[in-house]
C-alpha cells in the first residue's frame, strides 16, 4: 500500500499551464469536499465533530438549534426590548448613500461615514425607511464592538461552548450586526474562523471557497471616505496606501471585464434567527441582510498552519501567472 | 478588522517566477509552524487536542508514555517469546541483497523477494547476522499483516483510544515490522494518516513536509523484482508501468544532479520502545532501524479535504515549472 502510492502520478495527464493548474484546484474542490449547498446540521456537534468535520477540512456548516438557550432570542424580537433599555444609548452607526460601507466607487475604496446617534434614534431610522434620514444606516463596528459597546447585551448571547472547546481559546472579537435591509457587505475575506450567529431576522451570505482565489479579481484603489452635508454624501480622500479590494459584485458580476470570475464555485446560503454558520477562515462571503436582522458574530484567531502556508503559495502564482 | 484583512496584499514583493514561489512555501512553512526537530508530548492528547494540534496543521508529533497498556511492551523485548509461541509459524518476509526492498537500482524499481519461512528460521537469521542466509530480511509486508498473518498478537498492540477517537474510524490496516538493521525504507510518502509505534529498539525515521514536494525529484523506473538462486540476487523486469519514485537518498542525496533537493527542510526523529510517532499525511518519510526492531503502525483514512487538494495543485504546478 504504502509503496503504490507514489505511482498514483502515473496516470494523470499533467496541465499545461498555470490556468490550467488553477481550473483543476477549482474543479477537484468541487469533486472533493465541497457541495453547491451549504451542509446543514440539525443540532450541534461535538468540538471534535466540529473540528474534525469542518475547521480542518476548511469548509462551512449551517448549524439549527443551538442557539435555543439564548435569551436574545426572545428578548431581541422586537425592537421595544432595547427601546426599554437602551434608548439613551449612545451607538457607533456606519452610513452611506447606497448601503455600501467599505466598497469601491470608481477608483476609490469608501468607508462609511461613522456617527455617533442613540440608540434610540437608531431604532426610529429601521422603524421607518420611507423618510430619509440621510443615509443608509447599519452597526456594523468590527472592533469587538459587542463587549465594547453592548457589553450589556452580552450576557443574553453566550459563547458558544462546543465552539470554545474546539477553538481552546477565547474569542478574539464578538461584534454586534443590526442595520437596513440595503446595507450590504461587499465581497471579502478574513484571516478568522467565524461563528456567525443570526439573532432576529436573516442574512443572505454568498460565499467562494480560498481556492477560488486565482478567479476572484482585485484592483487598487484610493482610499476615502463618505462625507455627508446638506448638499448630500460626497466622496473625500484619505492619506495612505492603495487598498487593494474585490472588483466584481458577486450579485452582478462583470463578466466582460471579469471572464475569469466565472470559474468561481458560488455558494449562497441563507441564514435565519436561530441558525448558526461556520464560515471558515479565508472563505471569501457577500452578505446581505432582512430589514432590521441581527447578527452576532464571533471571531476566533486562525492556525496559521499548513493551509494558510498553501493559501499564500496560491496567492503568490497567481501574481506569477497575472491573469486578468 | 474585517476590512482592513484584504490589506495584508500590500505590503509584499511579490515573487517572480515559480522558483521562487515554491522558495516561499518551504520558508514560510518553517517560519509559520515547523520546527526543525520533532515536538514531543509526554503523554497522549486528547482526541480534540491531537486532532486540532497536529492532524489539522498536518505537522507530527512525538507521544511518549502513551503505550504502557501494550503487552508486547514487556513480552516481544526478548525473541523467546515469539518462539514460544510461534516458532513454526509461516510468516511473509521480504529479501535483498542491500537492505533496500522497493527502491531505485540503476534504472529499475526494484521489489524485494518474498520468501514464506517459519517464524523460528526468521529469528535465526535476525540472531545471527554474521551467517550469511542469502539476502538480507524484513518482515513489511504492508497488506494489514498483522491483521492478516499476526492475529494472535493483535490483543497485545491495542488501538489506541485516543486515535480512534479522534479519526473516527478502524485503522484501514495494521501492519507488523520487524527486521536487520541494514533494511532500509527508501522515502517516499502514503495517503494515509499514520500512527507509528515503536515495540522494540527504536527506528530514525527522517522526514520532508509535503511543501518540499517541488524539490524533491522523482524519476520513473522500469518495474523489476529480485530473484535469487545459487548465484545470488538477480533482477527481473516485471510487466507493468513505469514507476515514479523519488531518485535522491535523503542521507547522501546526489546534490551535483538534483542541487534543489539542498532547499527543503529535513527532520529527523529517533523513536525508541514505548513511543509513538504521529506521521502525518503526505509527509515524505524514510526509515531505518536497530536491529531486531519490532514496530508496529495504524493507517487510518486520511481526509481528502482543502490540504489534500492543494497538495495537488501543488503537484501540477510542479510539472508546469519543469524543475530539476
Amino acid at each position: 500500500m504504502s509503496e503504490i502510492s507514489d505511482t498514483e502520478d502515473l496516470e494523470e495527464i499533467p496541465p499545461k499551464n498555470l490556468e490550467e493548474c488553477f481550473k483543476l484546484l477549482s474543479t477537484e474542490a468541487r469533486q472533493l469536499y465541497l457541495s453547491r449547498t451549504v451542509p446543514v446540521l440539525e443540532t450541534p456537534p461535538t468540538p471534535l465533530q466540529f473540528y474534525r468535520d469542518y475547521v480542518s477540512w476548511n469548509r462551512p456548516v449551517l448549524i439549527r438549534n443551538g442557539l435555543k438557550h439564548w435569551q436574545a432570542l426572545q428578548l431581541w424580537q422586537e425592537n421595544s426590548y432595547f427601546r426599554d433599555h437602551f434608548q439613551d444609548k449612545s451607538v457607533t452607526v456606519a452610513v452611506t448613500p447606497n448601503g455600501y460601507a467599505d466598497s469601491p466607487v470608481n477608483d476609490r475604496f469608501v468607508m462609511p461615514e461613522e456617527r455617533n446617534i442613540k440608540f434610540g434614534d437608531f431604532l426610529d431610522i429601521i422603524e421607518n425607511p420611507e423618510k430619509d434620514p440621510g443615509g443608509i444606516y447599519y452597526i456594523q463596528k468590527q472592533n469587538s464592538n459587542l463587549t465594547e459597546e453592548f457589553s450589556e447585551l452580552l450576557q443574553q448571547v453566550p459563547e458558544l461552548d462546543w465552539a470554545r472547546e474546539a477553538f481552546d481559546q477565547s474569542p478574539d472579537a464578538v461584534n454586534f450586526w443590526m442595520g437596513d435591509q440595503r446595507a450590504v457587505t461587499s465581497m471579502h475575506k478574513d484571516p478568522y474562523e467565524n461563528i456567525y450567529c443570526v439573532a432576529r431576522g436573516h442574512k443572505i451570505i454568498t460565499l467562494h471557497p480560498p481556492t477560488d482565489l486565482p478567479w476572484i479579481p482585485y484592483r487598487n484603489y484610493k482610499p476615502a471616505v463618505y462625507k455627508y452635508s446638506d448638499s448630500g454624501f460626497d466622496i473625500q480622500d484619505l492619506p495612505g496606501p492603495d487598498v487593494p479590494w474585490i472588483c466584481v459584485d458577486p450579485l452582478n458580476p462583470d463578466l466582460i471585464n471579469y471572464p475569469n470570475y466565472a470559474n468561481t464555485t458560488k455558494i449562497q446560503v441563507k441564514v435565519s434567527a436561530g441558525e448558526i454558520l461556520y464560515l471558515p477562515s479565508l472563505w471569501f462571503h457577500h452578505l446581505q441582510q432582512s430589514h432590521g436582522c441581527v447578527s452576532i458574530n464571533f471571531w476566533y484567531d486562525m492556525s496559521f498552519d499548513i493551509k494558510y502556508n498553501y493559501f499564500n503559495f496560491l496567492k503568490n502564482v497567481k501574481s506569477v501567472a497575472n491573469l486578468t
